[in-house]
């Protein structure tokens, strides 16, 4: 059973800063809710020197030490080969990897060099992980009682290898299996959600609750761990239950779908169109749920109306209102989602209108005063906020509030259909 | 004279995987073209031990440990207090900075605890930080020859500290003066860049020069050191000529002015208007543009024209186009751009139009087959690109061949004016 780790990264590029250690940071995020330990993130350069010096710290301190990178095909990645060298391992040549690697490369119609070889080779007696990304398998070594695990370091790569061949060797290792949850909430802050469940958060020990605040949105982990994956869940679910009935109107998905993702989803599964007009935003809301693929079929179209005349010209705002009210204002946002939902006849239109800053502030329109309006077939509704922060900030966070809006819109519509 | 350095990095929050170290890639970042080689990065948590510990390994390697983290009011944040214990050196308050922490709160209408107090205390015999971002000043203590630069881990406090506090005391340990100069290029890869680079980059002295691979982009860092600024300019600029001359037709901006910055800033400084009408990106090009505060004068609007239906309706597409060539088409690019062009009236209009997948691919047109029409003046020129990689890398290399084609119509209108 192992209960404590160190991540060990290795790459020149980290300690020249070419690029950010998310791999430690990835690791860490898995290890932590299956209680295991991390002691310490060290990153060395391509140095087998370094390296060796190293590891050898490393295990001495914790039962396992996991390394990311330097298992490319060049003679500057050299991870499992120095692994091999520190337990006084042979490295040997793995045949099933080696046909694998060649047929990888025949079939792009591409010669495998010799020095793609040596990533078919592992020291002697470890256990192979396969590479569904790239060409670097990695690998585990038992010795002494310690654990290694050689993990490639791009992201991709680490990711999918973690989650499905390391995962499943470290649960068979314990006895007990590891089950997480984790439910997002958006329109409430971290300490609030924080404050309301006080009683349960004190109280937590299996499952335990571990809330996390992202940008514009809180995250609570649920963990629990016993012997068998239904009884955790059996343990998960009153926990769960109880959080909801509290903070329930803010939950709003599970995982990983961040809230563009569940919006794009709960709109093809309806079957319910929408359509945009965005100023401030300048397209950031489109451009997110277009991350989404098949969203075509919901999202009938976009305008980046920024300037006063596309609104005119596009919306059919009128003059008068610009001039009366100010381009930043709620009857400009309503009239700008009712004359987009006319013009395009989507089931929802909506729309965004405010200062980004960091100019165009007045006392009485400050910078972060924005209005989105959203139009559907039961009227137009214009919701004010007034957010803080810098130009990306502001507009990230109209962004968020605008999908909230629209997702709201969903659950509601569907509810007065039954 | 520092010519090596470790980051000793202090936050339990890291080693759960909360937040990213972006600190450590920060400090990289500065110290490699300063010539200080970096050779560890280590997380350890808030515990005194341990970093103790962690304290003593990397001082027994290096000249010069940064450590980052642990200079909060709680009873968490004991960085400064471990580094006094360690070098056996008692704390010592020093006035002014109660002073201005005091001020600081009064300010705020707030009351100072105790707690905050103590971020007024310092190892005896340090040298403070002044922190203009937040209320932890960070402190260098030099000792039996080795220097200890405590920072605070928030970024943007740690940025202005290193840059306002940290980089001329550096400067004071060295009679040497460095300077750096970064160019940007797009539409070359890496390898193609230092090949035709590679005279250059084989004879490189003073000053260094370093490539980096972005997201489709390389950057070049070139760095002198000298007595003087003026003769570190005076060495960089023949060294920046000539790699302008082998590979000038891809440079667009210099420091971190990416493109959609650069080309921004052009379309204002001439005073040029562009419209886009956006399909696989969906939105990207237009929210990086609005990115830029003012952009409102030259960005008269966009569309996004995901759906074939708003193709037509928007931009005038003809439906026997679609029908005949299909949305992802030479054809339909050109009806975009020159539709839009049209109905807005500005100099450029840039439609795209792709298959950013991971459905929707056929033999014919695979996924990642992209089309950029540039409607002006002077007609209407169209791009084909073949991109690879999943549904967000081909959408991000689409807007950045967008961003470039505007930047490249841009600066080509303004050769043939004069």
């Amino acid at each position: 059973m192992v209960q404590s780790a160190e991540i060990l990264s290795v790459g020149t590029e980290l300690l020249l800063g070419q690029i950010v250690n998310s791999d430690a940071q990835y690791l860490s995020q898995q290890l932590s809710p299956m209680g295991i330990n991390v002691y310490r993130h060290v990153t060395v350069g391509d140095n087998v020197e370094r390296l060796k010096a190293a590891l050898a710290e490393c295990l001495q301190r914790a039962d396992m030490v996991i390394t990311t990178g330097g298992l490319g095909p060049t003679m500057d990645d050299l991870t499992k080969e120095t692994v091999a060298e520190f337990f006084g391992l042979p490295m040997e040549r793995d045949e099933a990897t080696y046909a694998w690697l060649k047929d990888h490369f025949e079939k792009r119609g591409a010669v495998m060099s010799p020095n793609n070889a040596k990533q078919a080779d592992f020291p002697k007696g470890s256990r192979i992980l396969p590479n569904r990304n790239g060409t670097a398998p990695g690998c585990v070594v038992e010795e002494n009682g310690k654990v290694v695990i050689v993990l490639p370091g791009p992201p991709v790569e680490l990711h999918d290898m973690f989650e499905n061949a390391v995962l499943p060797y470290l649960h068979s290792l314990s006895e007990d299996v590891i089950v997480s949850k984790i439910l997002r909430f958006f329109g409430i802050g971290e300490s609030a959600l924080e404050y309301q469940l006080r009683e349960l958060i004190a109280a937590q020990t299996n499952p335990t609750i571990a809330p996390y605040a992202g940008t514009g949105e809180v995250t609570l982990r649920l963990t629990a761990k016993c012997r068998a994956r239904e009884e955790a869940e059996g343990l998960i679910a009153p926990v769960e239950a109880a959080i909801m009935a509290q903070v329930g109107e803010y939950f709003y998905g599970y995982g990983k779908d961040t809230l563009d993702i569940v919006v794009a989803r709960k709109l093809l599964e309806k079957g319910r169109t929408l359509a945009l007009a965005e100023s401030c935003t300048g397209g950031m809301i489109a451009a997110k749920l277009v991350g989404y693929p098949g969203i075509s079929e919901a999202l009938l179209e976009g305008q980046v109306v920024y300037s006063n005349a596309a609104k005119v010209r596009r919306l059919g705002v009128k003059e008068q209102t610009l001039e009366q009210f100010g381009a930043v204002s709620e009857e400009t946002a309503r009239e700008m989602a009712l004359g987009l939902r006319a013009q395009v006849g989507s089931d929802l239109a909506l729309s965004v209108t405010g200062i980004a800053g960091p100019d165009g502030g007045t006392a009485q329109k400050p910078v972060g005063l924005v209005y989105i309006g959203l139009a559907q077939e039961s009227g137009v509704t214009v919701k004010k906020l007034n957010l803080s922060g810098g130009r990306n900030r502001i507009r990230n966070m109209a962004t968020l509030n605008a999908l909230d809006m629209i997702r709201r819109a969903l659950d509601k519509m569907d509810r007065n259909r039954t």
